[in-house]
């Protein structure tokens, strides 16, 4: 069965959009959705990236382009309360590992939907314990072992895993090694499950080693030897 | 009559993208299009960001999303020469004071296409030279017009307006002080010239004061103060 690697951080509106959709798109095309909790803020040091909530202008564009997409797409848009906040505990209680591979969807779609439908601080611990509650799960249990080690180390190794297959942004999808990024990607992507794929890759490899003409000095300065 | 401004860079596949439809909304609308060419690298110098094309992975996954849009919409895509370029002759030639308002977004469009379409160094000044001869335009008084302190001050003070207005990437779309980035954002632009704008304003206002929960160090160290 083929495999759709969803990379995600709750961090994320763009993340949480797809999430709604990806669930359906690989139903219909019977692929297996493996959901990929990463920090966002790890992929953004590690390309030396800001955010979209680091530029006070993209901000605030980003947020009236939110309000209208959810409102065209009938559902609430009401941000966590707290924004940008810690994401590491609900990152964590959303691996599989912790979670259990059963409920990770559903706690995934419960997360999101509290976050940016109802406005709840994912980064309170109490809240998070509520969300767990209402699905069923040993919340007690699970917010103690999400501050073990291992834990801790599982979800640094799904960033880290993510970065080595060039993930950058969130939400990513990955089928096949083909990277999507973005929630205005999921066209694309189903035009790929369909076998429909309008791509000319060997002749977008080409565009790609073409030369470069002309650089920032302050893109120069990251790219040189440490 | 109301005024559309269109923010641009030839740097920029999205831009190009844009340019292709931005007329016809405008006049099907009676807007008037007012096109400002803006230095998309001083852009990102001022809110101290990276371009696409800085993120190693991210050139290759958007030159595949471009390919893919290219070809779902039937033309070519064919991206400059070399890129990143200087894009900085080919912009100050845009200038409506220096190509004449009334040439001006034919030969935007055809810049536009000869980079974007047919490959062309558009940082080579015997190629702008080809481009304006075929549009009829005096390209040897052109050419050197464009090296005047005073052409390239206009330029200088057209991405100074722009970051004024909060412009942080390109293309942006301005109509009535509402803020549009992108070219996915011609769908809501319509909605808006409409008078269909889904948009509640005043909700989105609340939530950009809402608190910071936390922020990265990097973030916090280009806020602090000089």
């Amino acid at each position: 069965m083929r495999t759709l690697d969803f990379y995600f951080d709750y961090i994320s509106p763009y993340a949480y959009f797809s999430w709604l959709k990806v669930g359906a798109l690989c139903q219909k095309y019977d692929v297996e959705l493996q959901a990929h909790p990463v920090v966002f803020g790890k992929l953004l040091d590690h390309w030396g990236q800001l955010g979209p909530a680091e530029v006070r202008p993209k901000k605030a564009a980003l947020y009236r382009y939110c309000d209208r997409y959810a409102r065209l797409h009938g559902f609430d848009f009401n941000p966590p309360a707290r924004h940008p906040y810690n994401p590491l505990p609900a990152l964590r209680l959303s691996l599989p590992e912790v979670c259990g591979t059963g409920h990770q969807h559903r706690l995934i779609s419960a997360i999101f939907e509290a976050g940016w439908s109802r406005g709840a601080d994912l980064s309170c611990r109490d809240t998070l314990a509520g969300i767990l509650q209402e699905q069923g799960l040993d919340s007690e249990y699970l917010l103690t072992t999400i501050d073990s080690d291992a834990v801790k180390q599982a979800l640094k190794y799904s960033t880290e895993q993510a970065i080595r297959r060039d993930v950058f942004g969130v939400p990513t999808f990955i089928i096949d090694d083909q990277l999507f990024w973005g929630n205005d990607q999921l066209e694309h992507i189903e035009l790929y499950l369909q076998g429909n794929d309008p791509l000319d890759a060997d002749w977008v490899d080409e565009l790609l080693v073409r030369d470069r003409g002309i650089d920032r000095k302050s893109f120069l300065a990251r790219q040189a030897p440490d």
